[in-house]
């Protein structure tokens, strides 16, 4: 039997999901608190990795359980053990087919941009401060564009092997509250770098640097070196992954 | 000529405001970068100290200009040295005779209590956990016995010295926003732990274990023993000092 567990996380100490070497990732952090717990070590596979400073509210990881446990009691023992900015929202018993990353249909990630002068004390780890105003209406005018079957190879990081650079994009939408901006996309799945890519891409457009058609030609030309570099990690939440 | 600063800070990472040795607190820091500016040794007076984790969107302090300097310049200054987690939020002029805590007629804090079962991996240096539900009503008929002037000797920590115990409180209310409770309370000035102290008493009320009438009691009888210990630091913010 195994445990599907869904995890919030602040990334910001962390060196993303994925286990490395030397240093502190989520993965680490999560397999050290199951070793405590069964004296064995536990292998835990997420729905796909986040980047160091990138956060969630609902990644979704599963493991083997060594010997029979209570999900719910296991819940309340990870909790006790993990630090405060890593927290299992929900532990349930699954069946040993269930895989995480190749069983998810969707994965909803949100970006959030703080438009203000100056700097927050309180958002600098949430959220990427752009001090000019942004035009949202143009930037939704861009982020349309992105709906639907295309090929996102230019908004990724070039030098990881896929398959394929062919993605559906079921939701792609800015919405204001106050100085805050947040862009809401939901996808089959992601290519790595590719919401930032996109988001970075957008706010050139708010900015006024870049106009709102440059979705469509990035998207047909496939050219990486044509897009902006990607968006800082920490305005990036993992918010929902869908089975 | 002197400089009033307006300042905001996240406090997890400071051992409080007040400068103190071999400790980083927030003034040390403040003046470390004045230093750095202008080379020469700067004090700065606050409105008020704030303890080790308590936060403020509206801190105020001031400091006499070693040399003349202007204030929109000094401000991008101070906020190109400082770390990430304090901003100046306004600098200016002002006269010499100018106190930041003698001539403050009010000050305004909040404290956020978040009720939910579940730790939040995003708001634990931000808010006080309560998982159990509260009755904001009961705590509201609480708050309003804190209106007006009164001793709060019950509310304080024993061990300071001050002059008086009685202080005047303008504003004192509860208001609920999702699973956020936030108290504001604004006083011609408070004691030291006071809203701390305040808000442990009101979330007793909150949870059916005490009356709301006590806080009456409390008021008449100035017993430091008879209120529970005082809330955890993460959920104060120095809101506003008025002037």
């Amino acid at each position: 039997m195994q445990i599907k567990l869904t995890i919030e996380y602040a990334g910001t100490d962390y060196s993303g999901w994925q286990l490395q070497s030397g240093q502190d990732s989520l993965q680490a952090r999560i397999e050290a608190a199951l070793e405590r717990i069964f004296s064995t070590l536990v292998r835990v596979r997420a729905s796909g990795r986040t980047d160091a400073g990138v956060h969630a509210r609902g990644q979704v990881a599963a493991f083997t359980l060594p010997r029979p446990f209570d999900a719910a009691e296991l819940q309340r023992a990870l909790n006790a053990i993990l630090p405060n900015d890593i927290v299992i929202l929900n532990a349930e018993a699954v069946d040993d087919s269930f895989d995480p990353r190749r069983h998810a249909i969707a994965r909803v990630y949100e970006y959030r941009v703080l438009t203000q002068p100056w700097r927050s004390a309180f958002e600098h780890r949430y959220a990427w401060l752009i001090r000019e105003p942004l035009d949202i209406d143009r930037m939704n005018d861009a982020a349309r564009f992105f709906i639907g079957e295309h090929d996102f190879a230019a908004f990724r990081t070039l030098g990881t092997e896929v398959r394929s650079t062919v993605r559906r994009v079921h939701t792609s939408e800015w919405q204001r509250e106050m100085a805050h901006l947040t862009y809401r996309v939901e996808a089959t799945s992601f290519l790595r770098h590719m919401v930032r890519t996109m988001v970075a891409t957008m706010v050139e457009v708010g900015r006024g640097k870049l106009e709102p058609g440059l979705v469509a030609e990035l998207l047909q030309r496939r050219e990486r070196s044509m897009a902006p570099a990607a968006a800082p990690p920490q305005g990036l939440f993992l918010v929902e992954v869908r089975y």
